[in-house]
């Protein structure tokens, strides 16, 4: 089959021939890939940034596809189902995976206790033809009214903006919630906040372009973060007390202190942002603040949730899609993916 | 009446004469007072470290005594009411104080969002006789069943080992709670831990004596930090796992590192110690890892709840007291809490 | 002034002339009413089925209006606040008013442990001018921008709906939520849900009028249960296993056992009715069901929050107001809401 | 090998002999039992009260034992480790498995919608050898610090009191906890409230011995039921506003009604009781009480957190056995099971 493949060498990657994955395993199933999509994950591999990412990896942790092949330990799925990935594999028996913790599956393979393995420690999505281990707790069957643009998005971005941004953070209705980035993970905080009643969705980023797609996505109000101003913006959309809920959205320690900073006191942060580097974290003046901090990967724990609110239409999911490509155009996906702010993109469905 | 006064010239305090508190406001009550403390806060005040003290405030955040006048908006409490006093006042009314966060009371006099102003900045407790602002909300009536060594105790210490120790790090029945710092706060955490049925209370501390204390508050479990491999020890403790809940409840850099370090990933570290600088936060280990932080200034909202507890003897709070004194002993009540280490001292009851 | 009072005798009501209210506690306002309702309980009020209240009350609990006099205890209020009124009268200071349990505050005047008393135990809001015990926790300073139609919602339907049926019935995003009855308190269920982001709401009515009405407000589906096959319809609309939620909102015992039958294993049954005899309960088949049911009067607790959310225009709550008269016509609104079915009422506006 | 086998037509059991069982599906095991016991069910099984009940089933749902035998899909368990048994059998895949209600695993075998199939759907644990079924989910590994008379209750006696006793009804510190029924059953909540502080345990049951037990238990007061006072002899241990938490662990009517008396407020009921038939249930007075009703088959999704406790000997759980008997006298063991309160009997341990 064809593949993108991480070339460690050139820092670069290629669709190659590569062998059809087989089941290794009783809960393996192969799912042959019907849409998936790149992640900045995997710029960060091409690039070098992951030297645990042996050369030759089949890159890729979202997608959708049918079931090819099952091992003989699935028995919830069948040959034939069309399926959402999940970007987490967990065994669904550890201790972490029964808390809801598929994140730090204890089980995972080639990594304990971190459940993002796929195009990271294993073969992953960018690919005809994808093994995927612990199958019945690691992808979640598609009703038809669910388009495959939709469907990538439940394989991790949905996820992880809404459970690490707008889960973690706790809104209540009526609450203000500012999401501090508006790249494709910010957005997907701020429409999936929509589903918590807040009364305003502020977001917060330097580009203009962005904040134009945010209001588009259901942001009420938004702030450039270059304004010299920008933080009395914030605080006269709150009457001066600070926002209920900042989410972090970006990974730099700037973004995260401004989190911190326009929280009103007892309210949460939310961090999403992978960090590269330490912050300062002022505990000499928010010691006094009773604030929650929260931070984490993905557990994709609620894509049954979000499944239902998809398949009802709920939220304008596809939105996202800005771009489409074929299989084998899949090298001029990563290119206008690695310059995404040149083509205004924000997920490339490659199908 | 007497009072301790502070003297900002001398950095030092005095138990002088000064006029009686009278009623300020409706919502006031004036209370005698028949039991003080003072807290490790009241040591910084007179050092010179918080310089918006006034010069000639009394001093004094905790206490229990018998009201001896109310004001005429209030209705709950009458002449002869024995009552415990918050060391927070919170008007019970405002945005913040109606989400139970009297902390950040808006109203509360002198300092428009923070609710502890006895001894800072208002006249405090140190003193035969004190002025309640907002007593109908900054009181509590104690039954005859509690006895003034256990009332000094639900001033303050009690509580906020509670609430931002304990319940703030959202413990389970059979959760391993670890606990940095044996402090008089400290211990406040691990003996309210027990509330929660934890399976194991591990304190840690650089002192071996109050670790053996900390084992006769409740500690099922302490180790040593000087020792070179205490995170072992700890881990030893937990299967390699971390701890479910990590309390920092000392306040520098080291001890809220090592917090974030001992916990399991989809733990909770709830911080209790009041910081003098920033701390170096690892978010680029840490943003993986799931973890929830809290801190805060204690709001007294579980006062009528450890009261019930202690009215019932559910726990031994008595033990916190190790010295006592009559109120013209007071200065020598400070000398020895300045120098607790040196006379085993935890709380010292002034009567 | 002008005030519509209850004739126990005639087992009627009057638009009559009755004497101003006066400030008889410190903590009490007056209020010039701008806007008033009229309730589904003011109708048994007048039909004399609840012969607690006294020959000559003055009927009503809702309405917004003008602070026009202020107690020497109230510091947050000042004459000329445009505030809503809360159906609920609380001292705020109280155990129960401590845990936001304002619906049986122990010293609301003339029912130890009810909080309702307007229209009842005290005069109430269908008058020109009215007493409002506890001013500061029971009035509500109203925005320019929430309009009056919306302001009156605020008193008593809107937090009763989203309280007792919606907050009690704990939905998650992608819920399925049953609402039975489509009435005004039904009707507000339905608009409130949508605050927790279901996948489905249904409204389940024997009136087809009404069951359209329920569409506009929010429905995404509709079941006449005067239809022999009205349950197999509620249980196709979600794959065969019961709703999450259901929420009774009628109060008669067939209604009540329907809730029980729609809701799936480990969901909820919040009641909202107000029941006038006992139901039986199915206790041999319900036990094993894990389910919870909660029933109760309104806090209105939420009214912040809920004001938050009408004043960014989060809800369409004007529609509730169907029908509106000036003061002088309050005897011909009356009618009208005695006959809602007929003039298709909801809400009538008097002002 | 031996088993109890129930005998339809004599309404009565067996020690008879019986064939091995045998792996049927991969996720199966086959554990040798060390020790089991009875449970009231069986009781009503052997009376004929559940007809559903094949004639030939080996009875008992409770026990712990070495696993010795594993299917091919088994990872987590070998030959040789020592576990318990949960009374559900679950399958850990299932919507609701995924939410925890294990107790309604849609694919537990014979009987979809209902967890508990040991000794009712498929042969028991009151034998020699047990085929357990979804092993994985089903099965707790057992310290070597765990006593056979404590891995017994850890099966369904010790989760039940705790999940739908304790749990559902949500205690907080300080809270008073009221449990009607002091039967294995009833003694176990009792025990278990003790893990969330409350400050008061009351045991209601018709029988001093009983009552008796319950103080040895853990409860801090007791009622006896058939007192003409009892109800205020409960008033008044809580000051007269009634319990925060009413468990009710019998199953008929009377004492369902009376926990929905003896509660506060704002409380909660849980209902542990097996009931055989509706109970009539006051909403005309109960729907302005604010309370919560819960009620539920054990999901034993408590086990592990039940097990850190009893491996800390946090709780006395070997006071249950009160009689210890071998295998070959198991017919004895359901003689002094049947007449228990003849002799003193709570659980009885048969290895």
């Amino acid at each position: 089959m064809k593949a993108l493949v991480y070339d460690a060498a050139g820092k670069t990657q290629h669709w190659n021939d590569v062998p059809d994955p087989t089941i290794l395993r009783s809960t393996d199933v192969i799912v042959k890939m019907a849409a998936t999509t790149i992640c900045g994950t995997d710029l960060h591999i091409v690039k070098g940034d992951m030297p645990e990412v042996a050369d030759g990896r089949i890159l890729g942790h979202e997608g959708i596809g049918i079931v090819a092949q099952v091992g003989d330990g699935v028995k919830e799925l069948r040959v034939g189902d069309r399926v959402a990935l999940s970007c987490v594999s967990s065994c669904g028996r550890c201790e972490y995976c029964r808390q809801g913790l598929y994140s730090h599956c204890l089980d995972a393979e080639g990594a304990r206790g971190v459940g993002w393995i796929f195009g990271y420690m294993i073969n992953g999505t960018l690919a005809e033809y994808v093994r995927v281990p612990f199958a019945e707790n690691s992808v979640y069957k598609l009703p038809s009214t669910v388009s495959d643009a939709e469907g990538i998005l439940l394989s991790d971005a949905l996820p992880t903006g809404f459970e690490i941004g707008v889960q973690a953070g706790q809104p209540k209705p009526g609450d203000v919630i500012a999401v501090i980035g508006a790249g494709p993970v910010g957005l997907s905080v701020v429409m999936t906040s929509r589903l918590y009643g807040p009364s305003k969705i502020i977001s917060i980023d330097l580009d203009d372009n962005r904040l134009k797609l945010a209001r588009d996505f259901g942001a009420t109000d938004t702030v450039n973060s270059g304004d010299a101003d920008w933080f009395d913006q914030v605080m006269a959309l709150t009457s001066g007390d600070g926002v209920d809920v900042a989410v972090e959205a970006v990974g730099i320690p700037v973004t995260f202190t401004n989190a911190t900073r326009i929280v009103r006191p007892g309210g949460h942060v939310a961090n999403v942002g992978v960090h590269g580097r330490p912050v300062e974290f002022a505990l000499n003046e928010l010691w006094i603040k009773n604030i929650t901090v929260t931070m984490g990967l993905v557990n994709t724990s609620s894509i049954p949730m979000l499944l239902k609110v998809v398949a009802s239409h709920g939220l304008p999911v596809d939105k996202f899609v800005t771009h489409t490509f074929s299989f084998d155009q899949v090298e001029q996906a990563f290119d206008v993916f690695q310059h995404a702010a040149q083509y205004n993109a924000l997920k490339v469905l490659i199908h």
